[in-house]
């Protein structure tokens, strides 16, 4: 397996792989690789002849006060979790790589689904993802790109992206990887102590509960949100960000889910901010 | 000539240049072609295997009050303008098709040189300019995009926009093409009636004042812009938005000319609004 820290050297590769024909995936990680990661890993090895994943932790995608200083990093982990799972090269750039002095221009979205939730407790967030994923598909010019559903939001505005500015790929949704006890895979678990882990369960066990009280009748959005609610509270202290059901699209909070509707939550635990989804299917 | 009026049909043909090793060159215009978009064409013919020219009036770098509904529109005579200039395709896509229902991801620029000059005066207007030119960029996918110089901040920003966004294309700036009398070549130039015509001279003779003046060792920035703006208020009734000797790079007002910069003017004669510029080399 590569590893390239610069763009001319990953373009380089991938202009040797295209001129033989071959269709490139790409998986955009913040590094700290776990088992979600290496799930996308594998479905772009089995739908893509070469495998790109990008390292980089993106600094414009965090907020003052939040974890950019002390994300998790350690790329040659990443680098052999990356190659045992079948990836052909990492692009792991340098900050001046990425953002060269001076750099300025960056991508955002209107819309009603940009502001809403994750976008209401992170101001700048998804301009700061949009552009570091634009920047991404410009150098490696992937047919498909992967991304979990665990960070739904994320996926819905880059789709959206890709959609509203002609870009020539097709963003792939994978299913959100979870631990035995359903607490979904995400590099931010590492900063839980024993305690909070035990507790950051609540998150997909109240969305289980959700979805098991919409299989048995309940349509009520709001009940279905409290039923989350309550899991959330009943677990310990924690600050609730938001527990929404909402519209797949507009991310709008639904009042009945008459039609396929999307249960989110975000919460901290500590100083641990976890977020969580489901689809409600009725 | 092709001419085709889908993403679909334009990528299309481009995939077949592309698979016989033809680079691509992009010349994107809002119609009404005149002699300086001919001339980007003819660059463009010389410098790439193929050549596509964009036609497409862009709603959104026009403000409220702006002209974009009264905007020569003549497809069939710029497709046979395009062609003498040996252009091989037009895109001329319809309005749905490049901002299609729902469309609202956008580009943007932080920096000091968006807001200045043309910025402070037609806000929003290089939002539109930069999204239509990502979309552009996204959907040709060319080697090189052709620009003309008269729109030297537009120019500008969008090649620092592919520096910054890590597009794999050259911008390519190109001189401003002018009638015998001076005039730049503008599409608006067709709105002055006789007399407006006669007094429009008067921006390129200011900045042909200002360059005399320069030789003669006049290093003053603003002693020349005076000179610039005094041709343009002898000339006639107008307004002038701006007068202003620049940064070349950060468009920041100079005090003296002592390493290259560059003059730009924006005024309006009636209701035309006409800009131009030099550069000023010491």
């Amino acid at each position: 397996m590569h590893v390239f820290d610069t763009i001319a050297a990953v373009r380089s590769f991938l202009l040797s792989e295209r001129r033989q024909g071959r269709s490139i995936g790409l998986v955009p990680t913040m590094g700290a690789l776990h088992e979600g990661h290496l799930s996308l890993m594998r479905r772009a090895r089995a739908e893509c002849d070469a495998v790109v994943a990008s390292v980089f932790v993106n600094p414009t995608q965090f907020g003052p006060g939040e974890d950019f200083a002390r994300y998790p990093r350690d790329l040659e982990r990443d680098a052999r979790l990356a190659a045992s799972a079948g990836v052909h090269a990492i692009f792991a750039p340098s900050m001046p790589e990425m953002y060269p002095e001076g750099c300025a221009t960056f991508v955002d979205q209107g819309g009603e689904a940009i502001g809403r939730l994750e976008g209401q407790f992170r101001p700048g967030h998804f301009r700061g993802v949009l552009t570091v994923c634009l920047k991404l598909f410009n150098i490696v010019a992937p047919d498909r790109a992967y991304f979990g559903r665990k960070d739904y939001q994320q996926a819905l505005l880059v789709r959206r992206m890709v959609r509203d500015l002609g870009l020539p790929l097709e963003i792939v949704l994978c299913e959100t990887v979870r631990e035995p006890d359903g607490l979904a895979m995400s590099s931010r678990n590492q900063y839980l102590d024993p305690a909070a882990r035990r507790q950051a369960v609540c998150i997909s066990r109240g969305l289980a509960r959700a979805r098991a009280a919409l299989a048995q009748g309940e349509r009520s959005a709001p009940r279905l949100a409290d039923l989350i609610r309550s899991e959330l509270e009943a677990a310990g202290p924690c600050s609730i960000d938001y527990v929404a059901v909402a519209d797949p699209e507009t991310l709008a909070p639904v009042e009945t889910v008459e039609r396929r509707a999307v249960a989110l939550a975000a919460l901290r635990i500590g100083g641990t901010r976890l977020i969580d989804n489901c689809p409600l299917e009725p």
